[in-house]
């Protein structure tokens, strides 16, 4: 299906051209650091891609494929489809003749990638995406009411009316994704037509829906977040107000809940205060929660930044996967239950990932607690990086940790959850542009400033040039990680006193050390490796120091609490940050992988970087035989060593049958 | 809120009106027996309400709540929300003023009553309810266009046009449900104006969807067990070729699938013939099934009778719950993948239920085997008896086998699948009427005849007239089955040579006995009980025998194949026919029923009847502590011993937590 999905470049100021392979100078009209998160009411930030440069490595690898791949293929989907038409349609006022093309909620996707761009162009300088930026948002800026109203699916000839179905409208969700599309437009290059557009648009959200207005708020959150960080970008107060407004608005079952579902669907049934635990469609109840943190944060509100934590924690602990991954149910895109944690089903959304990171990063940069960023790397290294294919052109909506079946592949665009195969594109498409503009900022969550310290949160090989405590500080990290466990830290600029440097020992990484030479490393200083615990380890760093951090990157069984009825009897493996995962393939015929029982304490490392484990095979009943009977059959014949791989790389060898949680075999029980 | 429900009785020739205590006279212009299901071409039939009677009982009580509490409940209910008046609305032509009240199926919802009220008049006789049947039938009849096409919902002023939405729309579906009614009253009553309402809408199909028609087929099976069943009273086989037609369109994507679902949700993406297992929307797949057996039967298809006896087989044995309970998932009511049986999320939709007894009573009617016989009483008893309440007015519609928390009832209507508390009604609300008319012709499937011979097959308090091989035969069978499995059976009358009897010994009972006494039986004559094993037993007896079965009634514990992923290391307990569970309110303070765990060895009969076992509590991880990890938290205290109850008399005590499969305690995992 050949299509032509380029722009013709607009003629425009281009700022920030340079040599793509070097840091771009933070361009000439914007001030302070170009980041998604970013308040003064934060003890901490993160740094810009001006500031950390990944080099390679994992994740610069991503982010490049991002850049040159899955930009453009957004991009080409939604040209396809008439989702950016869409906008078109509205400014030449066809809306009668033309009807809106996807759902409802399509500009949002628009939205998302224009803030993947807008961060993309920030780290690559390339004039040529920001000329396509530009053309795009020209065509957004066109279909934009007089009024500051937005919307190309209601308000217009032959539409609904504006705002008449605040329950699955998304009209302020579209909105929030503009707004936050705008503040990477103001933070990366400054006040432009796609700025004054969200400014208009938030003035218009503040006069339709603010306190003195006749109410309402969005079945889907996001307005929330969009309005609190373009308060914190234009320094306007109003916004932010407006944004905790809609918070305290909702739990009170004032929106009618959609079709055969009810008011918890959309966090609608219990204000966001009272409650312990995060329920409904996990997307919209972290989108929520990310908001009401920045308003938290920036209205000094204790009690909701409590309330929060709390939950965090709940649901952390009772309703999230091991691989991060949370939403159990299919049949609303929600949290389940506490235990409640299905693995054929798990539904594990990959904007729910891409927004519990958003909820983790916002509460680490207000509090500094290392289990946050625990969570972060969990959740990026087993949702996110698996979500996208290698090749950066196709992804999974939903992330199961057990795919029974191998499943067929199906034309694109694919329904919306698949957990089959990685799909080009979905008829509900939040997913891919979401991913984008995580991938794009991706370098923000790495590593983070606040006084006086320099904190390294996630590990890759980059580039780190800051400032901490006013003093410049250039840092280079090199590492193979998340495929090996040393990580090198060269410090080659730091004050005269040193820096302080903050090194985060993930908790799985029991047995951890740290090699320290040079010139100044203080109290580290050894001719051996130091034992260093899970959690952060802070020490004082000079210029040409060098740091060597080695992680424990033997495979480990990890077993679930027994309370999760769903992996009762069953152990998952994990290397690294990276949980691993059986795929049929890697099974030797005839046995059927539904077959495999291991036992965890035959898990071994092989040179080649794999990871095996003993495994024996329970024959599968024949078809007509009880599936229920007075006893237990249990005859598994020895199979011999599998390999697991890493579940983010599933599926890339076509379609398979996959498990994460194995069964124990009877012999391992005591485990 | 009180609602006037009382429709007022019309003048109306009332046949059969009887003391309602004595068994009725079949009306007189009706020949054979007045069964749901029967054919010449199958060996062997049912007995209609004339030949078995209960005679109180666990179902004799069912039956009489049914009739005075369930059908009059369900008339209310469809009163008060405008469902009857749809048909006033088409009659008087006011659809363009009127929107048409509840979902586009509802039509359906008052046939199922009707089928309902008409076996339930054919055995009580009562002529106000006959009154009533004929009030509503005239209502339903004005409403039918002049060629025969019925809806309230499409096709008139202001509406959609007819078959606009074939894949949604549900008119065939609801067609369909008017068929079997127009069957009911044809059997037991005879001809009049409903069955020839009936008689010109199927004509109507035949036009519109025969060879020469321009195709189509309904999203949702039906129609073809209605017109198949049709054509059979009738005797009409153009209404069995139409239905052929229908089953043999199907299975090749015609349909437009529903937004973010596929084809194969209603059976559309393979033909019923290529199929190795239902999939799906799981009472679609049933019903289509069931009309597809009567199909093979009355057309000689010997090729698509076995390709269901194979789906029967594979279906019960991988994608069954051990209440009989069919479908896994709540996002599409469908049924999942092999071993796909989550206990949480159990969907086993009471009508799934109701839809695979008529499929496994189809296949003991064509085959004779004992097996489908054993499955219909697992889902009599564990998915039909407690999706209604004692009181006959509340209803599940989803019927899990696992209740995490309490819940909290909700006004009625419900959305559709709750699984906390029984609803007095709900938006979609097929269950209640489906319920109604299963209860209403319960006796047909608890015992049949055949050449020569009677078999009993699910055993309760009722008489038995009939005739076998042309002579009269009467039993009374007396028992206080299931909560006892004592079950006399005394011959009252037989032909001089004997009658030839069939008794089902079900698959769970080891160990039962029969004890023969009396002048006439022959090698079963003993002073002593003889063990009899599972499956047929056949003996020949004469008149004032007596027979005493003694199934075995102990509790046994029930092991899941190891396969089924979310029930391992679990055990469940059962009594006779009756799956048994534990309710929170039954679990001491502070012990969580989520802490509970069991020794299957020690469960015990109490002398009350009640059901004990040994329990342990394994204790809930706080909130924040990690749900993965290192090792397995094992350390249980003991709680005693806990009661369990009957699954069908849950949340009969308000709602409750519940769960059916409990894990074993460390100490019993060798079982």
């Amino acid at each position: 299906m050949p299509v032509d999905h380029t722009i013709p470049p607009t003629e425009g100021p281009s700022s920030a051209v340079s040599d793509p392979t070097e840091v771009p100078a933070p361009p000439a009209d914007t001030h302070g650091p170009a980041l998604p998160v970013l308040s003064p009411a934060l003890p901490r930030r993160g740094l810009d891609s001006t500031e950390l440069r990944f080099r390679g490595g994992f994740w610069g690898r991503h982010q490049d494929t991002n850049s040159s791949v899955t930009i453009p293929h957004c991009l080409a989907w939604m040209e396809r489809l008439g989702w950016i038409e869409n906008f078109d349609v509205v400014a030449q006022g066809r809306t009668a003749a033309r009807p809106h093309a996807g759902f409802e909620f399509v500009d949002s996707e628009v939205y998302k990638l224009l803030e993947a761009m807008a961060w993309d162009f920030h780290r690559t300088g390339d004039p040529a995406a920001d000329a396509t930026f530009r053309a795009l948002s020209d065509r957004i800026v066109a279909a934009q009411d007089a009024d500051g109203y937005l919307n190309t699916c209601y308000g217009h000839d032959g539409q609904a009316s504006r705002y008449s179905n605040l329950s699955l409208g998304h009209e302020l969700y579209c909105l929030g994704h503009l707004l936050q599309a705008a503040v990477a437009r103001l933070r990366t290059v400054g006040d432009d037509p796609l700025v004054e557009a969200a400014r208009s648009a938030a003035d218009h959200v503040c006069r339709r829906f603010g306190p003195e207005a006749p109410g309402g708020l969005c079945g889907h959150p996001e307005i929330e977040m969009g309005l609190a960080e373009f308060g914190r970008a234009t320094g306007d107060i109003r916004y932010t107000e407006q944004a905790e407004l809609f918070v305290r608005r909702r739990g009170f079952r004032t929106l009618p809940p959609p079709v055969l579902l009810g008011s918890d669907y959309f966090q609608d049934d219990v204000p966001l205060l009272s409650r312990t635990v995060w329920s409904g469609h996990a997307v919209r109840a972290l989108y929520l929660a990310a908001g009401a943190v920045d308003i938290a944060v920036d209205l000094g509100d204790h009690a909701l930044l409590e309330a929060l934590d709390g939950q965090w924690h709940r649901t952390v602990s009772r309703r999230t996967y091991l691989t991060g991954g949370m939403g159990s149910r299919y049949a609303d895109e929600g949290f389940g239950e506490d235990f409640e944690l299905p693995t054929d089903r798990a539904y594990c959304e990959t904007c729910a990932g891409i927004a519990s990171i958003m909820v983790s990063w916002r509460l680490y940069l207000a509090t500094g607690s290392v289990e946050f960023v625990d969570q972060i790397e969990r959740t990026l290294h087993n949702v996110v990086a698996g979500a996208v294919s290698s090749e950066g052109n196709a992804f999974f909506y939903a992330n199961t940790l057990h795919q029974r079946g191998e499943g067929t592949v199906t034309e694109p665009p694919s329904p919306r959850a698949n957990s089959a195969f990685r799909a080009e594109w979905f008829d509900v498409a939040c997913c891919p542009t979401n991913i984008a503009r995580t991938l794009a900022s991706l370098g923000s969550y790495s590593a983070s400033v606040e006084d006086g310290r320099l904190a390294l949160l996630q590990y890759a090989t980059c580039e780190i040039r800051t400032e901490v405590g006013g003093a410049p500080v250039a840092l280079a990290e090199n590492t193979d990680y998340p495929h090996d466990g040393r990580i090198r830290i060269d410090v080659e600029e730091a004050p005269k006193q040193g820096v302080d440097l903050r090194l985060r020992i993930p908790s799985w990484a029991e047995g951890a050390t740290i090699l320290a030479e040079g010139p100044g490393v203080g109290d580290l200083r050894s001719s051996s490796p130091r034992r260093v615990d899970p959690g952060w380890v802070d020490l004082r760093a000079h210029a040409h120091d060098r740091l060597e951090l080695l992680l424990p990157m033997s495979a480990r069984a990890t077993f679930p609490d027994p309370h999760i009825d769903a992996v009762r009897g069953c152990v998952a493996f994990e290397r690294g940050p990276q949980v691993l995962c059986l795929e049929s393939c890697d099974v030797p015929p005839p046995t059927d992988l539904e077959e495999i029982l291991v036992d965890p304490s035959t898990v071994a490392d092989r040179a080649s970087g794999d990871v095996s484990v003993g495994a024996w095979g329970l024959p599968l009943p024949h078809a007509g035989s009880a599936a229920y009977g007075p006893a237990v059959p249990r005859e598994p014949h020895p199979v011999g060593p599998v390999t697991l791989i890493p579940y983010s790389d599933r599926a890339e060898r076509g379609t398979s049958a996959m498990r994460v949680f194995l069964p124990c075999s009877p012999s391992s029980e005591a485990s």
